[in-house]
């Protein structure tokens, strides 16, 4: 017998479901054809080729198109881009999660009030870059070895936001690192509710089973903070992006599986991984273990 | 031969010299006698017997005098006292720690701003029993253990400062803590720069000598996390208030002594503690080494 175990808090956060029903409503509502999103509405390759089908595709550029209507994605949008789309004919619906929104407001609200904007996440994220760009001279610090950019900021004040995936540990570790260089700290914890939940529950899960599978785009940054923060935990933790990716050498010897899925990463592909487990413990090693 | 060593930042800092000029102002010009200080003007004892040698005199309660001048101590006096001086036909002379005023008025101006205020420092030390009067339910964590307290706050915004002489390692450890509670978290660093200096250096020096002595009151909060500090460093520290505690069993088999005093602890005490070291040294330990 094989088990498989889903971590309680996994997969279709908030901002995710809410952006997939906002590009149905799109797709069904008779928008201006063709539909665009700028960049992928999220981080999940498969769910974006679904999309594609349905005639929604990913822009990079929007010099690149003059009609049809444009989906702002879920991480949000760049200043200078939203700035290009008011002055264009595009139509635009807005689908940046709701706590990133929160998270940009926040952004403004402290260089209004004369803080120092330091952003806590990925250099080149989106989310990141649409952040940095609400306000000018925001730094952004990836890890505890990019800390000598504040060294630049001026004032003894500043505030600090996070990418609304980051974990929480590196977050307060980076606090506790700028806290040496300046008197006046404002800390506003924009880490989402769905992001602690999921790395709470894949942590708890990952320390009770033998292999540890985190499901999602291998470009989205809170299924790679799943897998970094598992990997601790369970020596036997794997990132795939589809269930094509296990491999019968990743099950031999293992009795319980856990899986813990990023905030993008739809339940069709996790339903996929559960059932291809199961097919090649039956088909492949069942009975290797009789013999 | 037995080396001593002073670490660079040691003794008295700005604020309790400048206590000392007051007092010197006070007992000179005359003012009206006589001449009282709230609570022992700083932690030092042998200080403040020799300041009741001049004539001034440390109270407790107000209520026991009706005339004469009274001086506030370096830590800051509680807002009761400070009413009933008002209505007291007492004179007032103010000798707070400028540093400790600051950090008064950045307590009220949280309270203003809407934020919960919780203190990083001694529950019963007289600064920070004068930090938490200035506004209505100030909460005081003094260590990890009593983080339970800040359970009772209502509302997402929490303003932190800490007493003048915390070490940053306490109220860093604290500030993360309490962001596990709190979306917003407005840190205002209140250690003062005697206080980090005269750490690092009794930390750096501590690393150097086979023993290390902290010179200072035994009721002084600053000191006593000098010692702290230090012996996690220096196996051989020991806190005495006088030359008089240095023993001969302290000193066997060492070659290189550091001395590190707290921001009340007068030179002179630190130069008695000096000279007693070579004095036993030469009286009882040399010729030992010599057999």
């Amino acid at each position: 017998m094989i088990r498989v175990y889903v971590a309680k808090h996994s997969g279709f956060c908030f901002g995710v479901k809410r952006a997939m029903n906002i590009i149905d409503d799109v797709a069904k509502k008779g928008k201006k054809k063709p539909i665009y999103t700028l960049g992928p509405i999220i981080h999940n390759p498969q769910t974006v080729d679904k999309l594609k089908e349905r005639g929604v595709t990913p822009l990079e550029d929007i010099n690149d198109i003059n009609e049809g209507t444009v989906v702002l994605r879920t991480h949000g949008v760049e200043k200078r881009f939203l700035e290009s789309l008011k002055r264009s004919n595009l139509d635009v619906i807005d689908a940046t999660c709701p706590f990133v929104s929160r998270a940009q407001d926040y952004v403004k609200k402290l260089k209004e009030n004369g803080y120092n904007v330091i952003i806590i996440g990925e250099n080149n994220h989106p989310e990141v870059l649409a952040l940095k760009s609400q306000v000018s001279g925001a730094i952004v610090i990836e890890n505890g070895d990019e800390i000598s950019k504040i060294k630049s900021l001026k004032g003894s004040k500043v505030g600090i936001v996070s990418q609304t995936t980051q974990s929480i540990e590196n977050f307060k570790g980076l606090v506790c690192l700028i806290m040496d260089y300046f008197k006046e700290v404002l800390v506003i914890n924009t880490i989402c509710n769905a992001t602690s939940q999921r790395q709470e529950s894949a942590i708890a899960l990952a320390g009770k089973v033998d292999l540890m599978l985190i499901v999602g785009g291998k470009n989205s940054g809170n299924t790679k903070r799943l897998y970094t923060l598992c990997k601790r935990i369970a020596k036997h933790t794997h990132h795939i992006e589809t269930a094509k990716e296990i491999k019968k050498s990743m099950l031999r010897n293992v009795k319980n599986v856990g899986i813990a899925a990023g905030a993008s990463t739809p339940d069709w592909i996790v339903n996929d991984v559960k059932t291809n487990i199961k097919k090649i413990y039956k088909e492949e090693l069942k009975n290797d273990r009789k013999r």
